[in-house]
C-alpha cells in the first residue's frame, strides 16, 4: 500500500541504532551513548527567560509561513555580523529544523533525473533527500588521508549537464571536517562556471576548534552567492534541537519557491521558538563559547585515547562534536566466532562487548570507519573509552 | 531556476490576500481581516503553564521522530473517549501541524498518476499537496442546495480504478457543513469496497453548534478504519496555532511509512509544544467549551445579518468557524465602472469599498461563493457586518 518513493527510502541507521539501545537501556543494560547527534547542555536560560515571555505575551498564534519578520531580520543581523554576508528578509525562511530547510531547496531546485553531487562521508538525510526529490545522488569520496578535505578536483571529474547542485556540509557531519577557504572558493567559482547551485550547510558552525574559522560559502564573492543557498540553525549552536528551528538563505526566487512550498506542507515553525530565536543570535554567544570549549575539552580527551587504541586511527576533527576513527583492521578479527566483518560489525561488537553505541560509518557512506560523538559528559567519556579498550583487547585474544 | 513541482503551485489565495491587508493596515487603513483562519482566542492558561514547565525541566531536546511516547498515549486516549476509536501508539504520528501530518499521508499512499477525489468546496491546500506527489486531485463539487452535505453518489461515480485516496473535511473549511454519519458510513463501505484510503480531516471537531455531532470515520467499523488515516491537531480546538502540533492515526504500516518520511524531512515536531499537548487533550476541555460557545454566538449573529442582506444568501454551517455565502448575484453589478463579475471582484470591492477582508470562493473551487471567517470579536463583526451591508447599497445605486 506504500508508495514506491517510500518503498524506496532507506531506514535510519541511526534511528534502528536509537531505538535498539532504548530497548537495553529498559533492561537495565548501563549503554554510553556515543550515537547521539545533539548537544547534552540545556538550552541556554537567556532564550528560555524569552520563550516564557512569549508564552505570557500570547505570541502562540501563525507567524507569515516564511517566519516572523523580527526573526528574519535577526537571522540577516547574524548573517552579515558572523558571515560577512548580505541578505534581506525576503531572501530568508525559517522552517522547522535546518532539516525542513534542506528538503525545501532540494525540492525547489531538483527536477526529476537531475544530479546532485554529495562529497561522502555525508549525513545519512541528503540521499534520502534527493531520492525523494526524484533526483539522482552522484557519491563523490573525500579522502581521509587528507582528514575528508573538500576536493574539488574528484567533485569536477563527477559535474555532468545534469548536475543541478552540490550539498556541501562545514563543519562536517559525521567527520567533523572543517573545509577551507580555498577549496570553498574553488568550488564556488566551479558553481558558477558550471551553474549548479551550492547548498551549503553550516549547522555546525559555531563548534569549530584549534583556531580554525569557519567559512561561509555565500559570503565569498557575489557571483559565488548568487549560486549558494546556506542552510543553518539554532539546534548544534544553542542546544535547541528539540525547538525545531533552521533556516535558509537564498536568491529572492528561490526563496519565495521554498516560501510556497513550506506554505502548502507545514506552514510557520513554531512561533514560540522563532521569539526565542531572536534573543539567541542577539544574547547568547557567551553560552555557545561555554559549551564551544568543553565539546574542545572533550575532543581532545577523546582523540588522545582513540589513538592509543590498538587497530584503531583517528584523523584529528576540528568542528563540530563527532570523530571518524578507521576501524578497518578490526574488520578481519573474531568475535563470539564470527568476524566483524565490516562497520556494522564494529559496531555490534561495541554495543554488546562494551555497551557503548556508536554508529556504523557505512551509514554516511564511509564503510572503514565508525562515528563516535563527544556530545556527552566527561565522566561518561572516560567510562566508555575504558570499556572501548578493554573490550578491543579481549578482541586481540579471540584473535 | 525552480523545478516543475514548484512552477506547477498556485500561490496561495488565502497567502496573498493577508500580505494585501497588512500593506493597507501599514498605510493606516482600518481593515476587518474576516479572512483569518485561526481562533482569535489566547491559548488557555493551563496549556500554556505546562509549556513554561517544559522549558524549565529542560524538555527541550529531539523526541523520537514520530513524538514523544506520553503525547502519544494521550492521543490515544483522546481519540478513545471522543471518537470511541482504539489506536496504539504505533499507529499515531506527531508532526508540525496537521498540515504536515497531510503532506504525510499522501506522500506515503499516493503514486504519480494516482487519482485523489476532493468533494469541493475545499482547502486550498489539498489540491496542491496531491499535485506535489504527482497524484491527480479529482474535483467533486458537493451541493449548495443540499448544504454543502457528503454526496456519496457523486462520488462514486469519480471512482475509478487509478482512485487511491479521498480527502474529507468535517467540519468543513470552508463550508463550516457537519457531515452526516450515514453518509460517511456510505463512503467508507464504498472504499472498503473499492479499496481507497480516507483521509479524514477533522481538525474542526471540536467546533461544532446546534447540537450536531461530530462523527470520526475510522470509528464506524473495523473495516473502514484500516482503510481511514484520521487527521486531528491542537491548533484549532485549543487556540494553539503557533505552537504547530497536529497528528495522524491510521493502519501500522502506512504511519510506519510517515514516520520513515518525517524523519528525513523534519524531525519531531517541538518538543515543548508536545508536552503542552498533553495536558491541552487532559485537561483543557472546559476552555474549548468557553470558545465555542463564543463562536457559536458569533455564528448566529452574523448568518443573520447576512441573510438580511440583498444579494446575498448563506446557507446555516454548523461547524467550523466559516460561512460561505452565496453572491453569484452580485456578479452582474458594478463598481467603478466594472462589473464584479466573479467571486474576486466581490472580494476586491469589498477589502476597498467596505474594508473588510473575505476571500474569494474560487480559491476553495467554489466560484459563486466567498468565505467569511467569524473568528473575530463581536464588536468586529458588527462593524464589519455594518460596512459591508452599506458597500451593498452603494452597489445598487451604481447599477
Amino acid at each position: 500500500m506504500l508508495s514506491e518513493r517510500i518503498k524506496k527510502m532507506k531506514p535510519s541507521a541511526t534511528v534502528t541504532l536509537t531505538a535498539k539501545v532504548a530497548e537495553m537501556r529498559k533492561n537495565g543494560i548501563d549503554v554510553i551513548g556515543f550515537n547521539v547527534g545533539e548537544p547534552d547542555f540545556n538550552t541556554p536560560d537567556v532564550i528560555n527567560v524569552e520563550a516564557k515571555k512569549a508564552i505570557d505575551d500570547g505570541f502562540t498564534k501563525y507567524t507569515p509561513a516564511s517566519g516572523a519578520l523580527d526573526f528574519k531580520e535577526e537571522i540577516c543581523n547574524k548573517l552579515l555580523r558572523d558571515n560577512n554576508v548580505k541578505y534581506t528578509p525576503s531572501q530568508i525562511i525559517v522552517s522547522s529544523g535546518a532539516k525542513q530547510s534542506l528538503i525545501n531547496s532540494i525540492f525547489t531546485i531538483v527536477n526529476k533525473g537531475d544530479e546532485v553531487i554529495l562529497p561522502t562521508p555525508c549525513w545519512v538525510s541528503y540521499i534520502e533527500m534527493v531520492k525523494l526529490a526524484e533526483g539522482i545522488p552522484v557519491i563523490v569520496p573525500m579522502e581521509e588521508e587528507k582528514g575528508f578535505a573538500l576536493d574539488v578536483e574528484k567533485i569536477e571529474k563527477a559535474v555532468t549537464d545534469k548536475t543541478k547542485a552540490i550539498i556541501i556540509n562545514t563543519p562536517n557531519n559525521p567527520t567533523g571536517a572543517v573545509y577551507k577557504k580555498e577549496h570553498i572558493e574553488a568550488l564556488g567559482k566551479l558553481a558558477v562556471q558550471k551553474e549548479f547551485f551550492i547548498i551549503s550547510d553550516e549547522i555546525y558552525e559555531k563548534l569549530i576548534y584549534d583556531g580554525e574559522k569557519h567559512i561561509c560559502t555565500a559570503s565569498l564573492s557575489d557571483e559565488i552567492k548568487e549560486w549558494t543557498i546556506t542552510i543553518n540553525g539554532l539546534s548544534k549552536a544553542y542546544s535547541m534541537t528539540g525547538w525545531r528551528i533552521g533556516y535558509a538563505a537564498g536568491p529572492a526566487d528561490i526563496v519565495k519557491g521554498m516560501v510556497a512550498l513550506q506554505g502548502h506542507t507545514t506552514s510557520n515553525a513554531n512561533s514560540i521558538a522563532q521569539k526565542a530565536g531572536v534573543i539567541a543570535l542577539k544574547e547568547a554567544e557567551q553560552d555557545v563559547e561555554k559549551m564551544r570549549m568543553e565539546f574542545d575539552r572533550r575532543r581532545q580527551y577523546i582523540i588522545k585515547r582513540l589513538n592509543n587504541m590498538d587497530g584503531i586511527s583517528c584523523a584529528e576533527p576540528k568542528g563540530a562534536f563527532y570523530t571518524m576513527p578507521n576501524v578497518k583492521s578490526l574488520f578481519e578479527k573474531e568475535y563470539d566466532g564470527e568476524k566483524l566483518k565490516d562497520s556494522f560489525g564494529v559496531a555490534d561488537f561495541l554495543l554488546k562487548e562494551a555497551r557503548i553505541a556508536v554508529v556504523p560509518g557505512a551509514a554516511f557512506e564511509s564503510p572503514d570507519n565508525i562515528r563516535i560523538s563527544y556530545s556527552n559528559s566527561m565522566e561518561n567519556i572516560e567510562k566508555g573509552m575504558n570499556r572501548m579498550e578493554e573490550a578491543l583487547n579481549k578482541l586481540k585474544v579471540k584473535r
